[in-house]
């Protein structure tokens, strides 16, 4: 019989499992701390759902199978899309903002790749029914607070502004290959490349500067790129897209995230449907974005009445990369063994300890108490109780053995669990 | 655009999200407080590794696609599979026993019916490497606790136990027309079928009676059902189902179960997969099992070792059907709403709010103190904070009305959150 799993899926089981689950639940916890309600879309859509939203990469990395009467289902590859189909289908009269969170398994084929799974774990949120920069700013204050408080330290918010690049093209009236030798350079941010389409294609004084200063449009001088790409407006939709993305930076203060805020300009990969800004969180280390997200104002509009909106998706094991690549790595609270040697009055009193909030496993293999603590040993459980009359409390000290501590002091129960924690290493 | 989910597969949102995720949670953590730790196995997994353990049944409900290579995936159908491939294949040589607890989506083709989801959620946990009695009591018990976790009352635990079955099958030495005619009879527990049965099947008298009093072998009065089975074996086997049965309610002594107990030897319904008892949790008013689960000692070896097994899965969506009809439906906490009139410094007190614990959403609207209080009126918000130097503070009272309480006064904050707890009517 086959033991193993498919490719690019995985187990994850006690301290792995429960460091996965804890960093869900904190990341959720800080979005639902910032008025978002949960949401939980299916796990598959229907494949012309999502396949119509998506950038040609991830529609040919989907999933797909046929259901019972014939139509074709895709595993979702993220949530923002079926968040905008229900806000379009069934929420579009309750008032607006609608604020949106999430968190749990996309799927998307990819090529193989250290530390790249095929299920993979998204937190993310949906800010529906905002136009405005300062919504712009709460979803990259939101990112940058949730990424903090899954411990990521020196961390880089990359901002860019799909609207500036398209303007840009619109002045251009390039030809549909020179439009893909200059979206080659700037996918590849390759200077060479731009340099070749500099010599090939024909263009006016101002236009030509325009897309030559273009690889100065990246860095952490806000200011400074903001002004620059000023003076090299070529019409409507560019003095626009700047000056968005200035009331974004302005409605960021008082959140204390623009030391890690980079603007690139030259920024246009997405997934298809941004409108506004799109951004990524990339941190020291890990070679890929452990955050990613923009404005789509035309999403919502594909399922029912239009609204604009912006959001962000977390990468959930990136982040535990991230984590255990400082050393931070979570603990599960390891159960307490008890021997109730056949004694209902043993297993009652378990019961109530259970009711106290202690994490208790109750022998049902018949152990000796030697055997007991022998087990105990080698499955890092740190407290044993053997029921004679009362349970005997034996602990776990520095140097690995179990020293008896007498009768269970149930006045000292409440902090039991909290010194346990505060020691780790013991 | 098709704004539609695909048949049997939900949206969930807001208050019914949160009641979901809050039930999934409590039940995960009563798993864990009795010493499981958690698993996340892979949505899908081999086809091969999943059909080949199933009744036909399950195995026609599951949904099946192809791999970039070929081979034939599942979304699973339940957590047991994927926990005891886990254990056979890689954790075979760690100490056990092994105790394992899981939550999320299970995926399985049903009839239409109402309230019945092709994609519902399942909690259970799996005791992997204990034979003894003890360990089917702890599973019992511990299905019965997190019932009375999730606010469930007055259910029932209906246990049986597939050793009787068989071993009385090897006894009648029947033909496999007559196996199906008295499997059919015990499956629609109908007495008519078992007369036919009956008349058409020659017996000795011992056997006769053996199946003549099956329909006695039912209910809540352990002891005598017991006693009676004793009465009509008719070799080793039923003997060591009922002394089995008969230890593991011993083992339940000191759990206060017992009450809560139906034996039921005519029950012969499972998975397939199971050696030992085999139980269901009913509930009033539900027609179907909220909960089931039973001893599987034959799965684990499969894919490796061989180990003893017993494990419970319990449905959170029929639990939260159980909950609505008790009235019992949980809440989300609903943020306040924060209107800081482009401050920075209003931000980074409302910052400071949700680092206290506080639930916030911040106006990105740019409302007026009218139009804000009015969102908040259609929107259960019940604080309202306007930011003058300060924020002032606006409760919703118990007409529905909205009155300034003045500035916020932070002394009350710990105690905010608690205080709207206990408040859900208002």
């Amino acid at each position: 019989m086959n033991g193993h799993v498919p490719f690019g899926v995985a187990d994850y089981f006690w301290d792995e499992a429960s460091s996965r689950q804890s960093l869900l639940d904190h990341l959720m916890e800080t979005f639902r701390g910032w008025g978002y309600g949960d949401v939980i879309p299916p796990m598959f859509e229907f494949d012309s759902t999502l396949s119509a939203q998506y950038d040609d990469r991830l529609r040919s990395g989907m999933y797909r199978f046929l259901d019972r009467d014939g139509s074709t289902l895709s595993l979702r590859p993220e949530f923002t899309t079926s968040v905008a189909r229900l806000v379009g289908a069934r929420l579009h009269d309750r008032p607006m903002p609608q604020r949106f969170c999430y968190g749990g398994s996309v799927f998307r084929y990819l090529e193989p790749q250290a530390g790249r799974q095929r299920e993979f774990w998204q937190v993310g949120g949906e800010l529906i029914g905002a136009p405005s920069p300062a919504a712009d700013a709460e979803i990259l204050a939101l990112t940058a607070t949730a990424l903090k408080a899954a411990g990521l330290k020196g961390f880089r918010l990359i901002v860019g502004h799909i609207g500036y690049y398209r303007s840009l093209l619109e002045a251009l009236a390039l030809s549909p290959q020179q439009t893909e030798q200059l979206q080659w350079a700037l996918e590849r941010k390759s200077e060479p490349i731009l340099d070749d389409f500099l010599r090939d294609t024909p263009l006016r004084t101002g236009q030509r500067q325009a897309v030559e200063t273009l690889p100065q449009m990246v860095g952490g001088n806000v200011d400074g790129i903001l002004s620059l790409a000023e003076r090299h407006i070529q019409n409507r939709g560019m003095h626009a897209a700047l000056q968005n993305l200035r009331r974004i930076v302005d409605a960021l203060l008082g959140y204390d995230i623009l030391d890690s805020l980079i603007i690139d300009l030259t920024e246009i990969r997405n997934l298809g449907y941004y409108t506004g800004i799109s951004f990524e969180a990339i941190a020291p280390g890990l070679g890929t974005a452990v955050a990613s997200g923009g404005r789509y104002d035309d999403l919502v509009g594909r399922f029912g009445p239009s609204q604009p909106a912006v959001g962000a998706a977390l990468g959930v094991d990136r982040l535990l990369v991230a984590q255990r690549q400082d050393g931070a790595e979570g603990r599960r609270r390891q159960a307490a063994l008890a021997l109730p040697h056949g004694d209902p009055d043993a297993l009652a009193q378990v019961q109530k300890l259970r009711q106290a909030g202690l994490h208790i496993q109750v022998d049902v293999n018949n152990r000796t108490v030697d055997s007991a603590i022998a087990y105990a040993a080698e499955t890092d459980v740190r407290d044993v109780l053997v029921w004679e009359d009362g349970f005997q409390h034996h602990r776990r000290n520095g140097q690995g053995d179990f020293v008896p501590l007498g009768q269970l002091d149930e006045s000292r129960l409440p902090g039991w669990t909290e010194a346990r924690r505060e020691e780790p290493s013991k």
